[in-house]
């Protein structure tokens, strides 16, 4: 069996920078552009940094076409500036953290109110809004609880396009059929594994992301919104790659490492449950339409043969360890 | 501020065997003395292997007079092995496992009407039974599933004296409410973490253990019950100690090792409250009243001077992590 992707895209990657960038660039190559996100350390907050780490992008890639959204950390912005920055090439948006909610980001946004006269801008200029949408609450409920934001914003703003990112839950789904200005991301992580896989035997820090894997009947929610081909969900990997020592010591880094078999374990899984039909809409189509994407031309032809995932990806001194790590998936991409 | 315990008792402890028991027994050694739990390598199933372990610990404890409450392995039993078993110096009970659902229980009861022949004879020959109350479900809910066994259980067998082993949830006490033949331990740590300790912000496997902690909600009630003198709410510490190696990389194992400072943590837990009146029925008084216990006596002061935790405990080439390492407790014991 196989299927041919046009221009799959990532909404949502993580690649670092640096020697880590010249790592994970091009385990991202299969696919025709990512949204890229801005938490490095410091966060990339002007139009300029943000020039200047695509162009590291577009380094590191070498010679693989691939269209770079970038996007900006949200701050809160004049019009002046939100009108430059709206005309600068390759920028696709901003992402809003609430403050010291995940990696790198302790210099988001505290108090909502603080984000409205930009918002408004941003619904006027179209400029999308992407957002880690969790409370500070307790960790199995902080998406739940994060949910009247997003409902509040999607009441206020009703014009503005609003992501939620790497969604976990099936209340957040609910939520998302409410609002036709919302859209969401989910990762591939979510569509399959719960806290049982992360904490349920012996821990397991390569599972451990944020938000945290939840309860079963949220990750079969999300897989069936998946399979089904919800016209607002979108794949984003979340693929975030942390050194090795900064996830098998003790105190581990949140992230899950998928970028480079991302598409064959979700050939693998669509093909599984007779949604192959699916697969096309899920990593390009619907944010085509809902974004008006024009990604790089790239045909990826994934086929069920076996892809052999490795122990861990090595280069420029730097480790990082995938999901599945030294196991076999059964799908594979079909190399010309 | 201080207090005298009178033989304070740890219902559930783990000394593990060989150098590492060698390196965790004197660390419990401010207690008068411990209920041992028998999930060996192989599992102590057997009067003579009780016997010999207990023999091994008497040494490893050296100078220090300690009451070993020993348990056995719960496998089904003969009425013959039984009145043997009964009769064994320091044979406290059997402690049942569930079939593969914690560190080296995978000989435990698959089917609970397996142990009804056992059961019977426990209940008349007054022989207590504890219990590793879990279900294979998803690891928040394992508990609350169990419920249902617990009820069944103090159901058919009245008079049985069945303990509920480090109870984690809101729901285990009401269930412990309804029926006088249930009591309960708890641990240090399930009065003091949730599961956002263990998974909220980094990874912590020095406070992974199962069952796993649960939500706040669940951590106040179990707090709350034994500040105000929960009359069959019995202090267990659980601490599990695990070579370093099996917490910190991947895969860690589950366990919190808090024997060395669990009676200062629990000083000044109940110190905060202003319940110090309740800390000696929690730790001694309960049990030895629920059991008719009579330890040996051994006095133990506590005050309010802070114990530096050491960063690690390491000796016989064993090396073990405490929870609070490298912290400071605001209570310590008082040396004589």
């Amino acid at each position: 069996m196989e299927i041919t992707l046009d221009s799959p895209l990532d909404m949502h990657l993580h690649l670092r920078d640096g020697d880590m960038l010249k790592l994970t660039a091009p385990l991202s190559a299969d696919f025709a552009g990512a949204v890229i996100m801005p938490n490095l350390v410091p966060p990339i907050t002007t139009p300029d940094k943000m020039a200047a780490y695509s162009g590291r992008i577009r380094e590191a890639m070498g010679d693989s076409p691939f269209t770079r959204y970038m996007t900006l950390f949200f701050t809160p912005q004049t019009e002046a500036t939100l009108k430059c920055i709206r005309n600068t090439p390759e920028f696709f948006g901003f992402k809003l953290y609430p403050a010291g909610i995940t990696t790198n980001s302790e210099g988001g946004i505290a108090h909502m109110d603080d984000a409205d006269s930009t918002l408004r801008m941003m619904e006027e200029m179209d400029i999308p809004l992407l957002v880690h949408g969790e409370s500070h609450g307790f960790v199995m409920d902080r998406e739940t609880e994060f949910l009247a934001v997003y409902r509040d914003l999607a009441t206020r703003y009703p014009k503005l396009r609003i992501s939620m990112e790497h969604i976990t839950t099936a209340a957040a789904l609910e939520l998302l059929d409410e609002f036709e200005n919302l859209c969401a991301t989910v990762t591939l992580q979510h569509l399959i594994i719960t806290l049982d896989d992360v904490a349920g035997g012996a821990l397991n820090p390569h599972l451990f992301c944020k938000p945290i894997a939840k309860r079963p009947g949220d990750r079969d929610a999300l897989l069936q919104a998946a399979l089904n081909g919800h016209p607002r969900l979108m794949f984003g990997s979340d693929s975030a790659p942390h050194p090795l020592h900064r996830k098998e010591c003790c105190g581990c880094a949140a992230g899950v490492f998928t970028a480079p078999l991302a598409l064959p374990r979700l050939a693998a899984l669509f093909a599984e449950h007779h949604a192959l039909g699916k697969l096309q809409d899920f990593v390009s189509g619907n944010a085509c339409r809902i974004f008006g994407l024009a990604p790089v031309s790239k045909q990826v032809t994934l086929t069920d043969t076996p892809m052999h995932v490795p122990a861990s990806y090595r280069s420029f001194g730097q480790q990082v360890v995938p999901m599945y790590a030294g196991q076999d998936i059964a799908w594979s991409i079909k190399k010309a």
